[in-house]
């Protein structure tokens, strides 16, 4: 490839990173492709670490030797996940959003793909160093989210249906309780979907007692998979706590309290941060 | 802000560029983010232009006067596109892929977060100068392409429904016919989802004869919606033009022929690049 100047380098080198992570790059990658020495592309990255660690967009790490090479580990910085936390409670309290029963009306935040990527990046971020194999969310409402997570972990998403296609192939099927309903409901997976043995991270957009994500816990021991982690974008705080199934999730927001009569809700702060200190 | 040195400003607007397709972003943002002179942040933005351009990355559209800014619009370069639709074709020509019923296999593909993105940057590409509100999609296997696509032209996505869910408030429902089986479905959109006069671009995972795609025209048009394209990962080429629905769409794979006897599955590249010449 032709040489370009180190500006032009930089340039390249950082969308080239930014569009791999958690990608192994050997360092003659790089060294081939810009025809510069290993030492001048040494030198580029140190560049480039520095400013995506001050920046809080992530981490640069070298790892040495004949396998060795450089990874891209996008990590949301402290304040920026506050901010966006922030934000995002902000926008769940808007009282428009309170629909007849009580439910909320959240596919508008859903439907923003800028915003589903950025609560993937905090999810990469707290589950960084968990050892995944797998993303696995239930359609539908979580999809975006768990795509967002895997985009950033360079995982691959499983999807478990509520019935079983015939674009599937044959699958595995299993009956679960939904928590808030106490309803019995049907989820599928595929047979190709899930290796024996995958560790798997669970993202879904919305728990309440947790009888959903409890039957994607059922359905990965019928594949001897797994959790490896769960991860929700908003959780009920309108749960007992000896009625919750489910202990150790990562919540970005909480819902307190829906009203319908006086058209009030309020929404705080997730577990994210307390998790997040933990590891 | 600190100031920053021009190697560490290319780094940081490199990235915060590309976390931002389709925004027009001011020059002062960048002078004030870096505390530069505005001829500075000039000579950057043309360095970054020159790069993204010469790999293949996008335009950078520098708008003058009062208003104006720069404007990072993602476009997959033709080499880098070729490249990925014969590595799609590549992938669906497995043939273990095919199901009882001459049914395909997909969702491993589908369920590569990096693989969607890569096809939502073509689809940005082609659909860029369309003047699009929202990206429109029905569940489910449509709807991690419709984000890759909805992320690179900073556009939200509607999601359409199978059946009317509590918690999307009052919705429209219609009855469409399924091309390939004749048998009558419904689908429903929120109320709430979809402004009136919206110019909706349809984005799915498959396309036979197009009934899926002709019920989202219809539903659109009972929000008093317009179609301002239509795209599709693959389409199925065993239908005779005249059974089919819909004849303004871009694919990027054509499934030519599945036999189950043989096992064999002949894909080829869709209309990508036809149409792309023709805008």
């Amino acid at each position: 490839m032709k040489k370009l100047k180190r500006s032009a380098r930089l340039v390249e080198m950082t969308q080239y990173l930014l569009l791999r992570p958690h990608h192994l790059i050997p360092l003659t990658t790089f060294a081939e492709r810009y025809g510069a020495a290993k030492s001048s592309i040494s030198e580029d990255l140190s560049i480039i670490k520095e400013v995506f660690e001050e920046e809080g967009m992530g981490d640069l790490l070298t790892l040495a030797g004949a396998a060795g090479g450089v990874k891209f580990i996008p990590k949301v910085g402290e304040t920026q996940a506050r901010e966006f936390i922030d934000q995002l409670c902000g926008m769940l309290s808007d009282r428009n959003r309170i629909l007849p029963g009580g439910y909320l009306y959240m596919s508008d935040l859903l439907g923003l793909p800028n915003l589903m990527n950025e609560a993937g990046r905090l999810f990469a971020t707290v589950f960084a160093n968990q050892n995944i194999d797998v993303i696995m969310t239930v359609e539908t409402k979580g999809i975006p989210l768990a795509y967002a997570t895997g985009a950033q972990l360079n995982l691959p998403v499983v999807l478990v249906r509520r019935d079983h296609q015939v674009t599937e192939g044959s699958a595995v099927s299993i009956n679960y309780v939904s928590g808030s309903h106490k309803s019995l409901h049907t989820m599928t997976l595929s047979r190709r979907a899930l290796k024996e043995n995958s560790r798997v991270l669970i993202v879904d957009d919305f728990m309440k007692a947790g009888g959903t994500i409890q039957g994607m816990v059922d359905l990965l021991a019928e594949f001897n998979a797994t959790v490896a982690g769960v991860g929700v974008l908003v959780e009920s705080g309108e749960v007992e706590s000896e009625q919750r199934l489910l202990h150790d999730y990562v919540s970005l927001a909480t819902l307190t309290a829906v009203d319908p009569k006086v058209k009030e809700i309020v929404v705080q702060p997730g577990n994210y941060f307390s998790k997040f200190d933990a590891k």
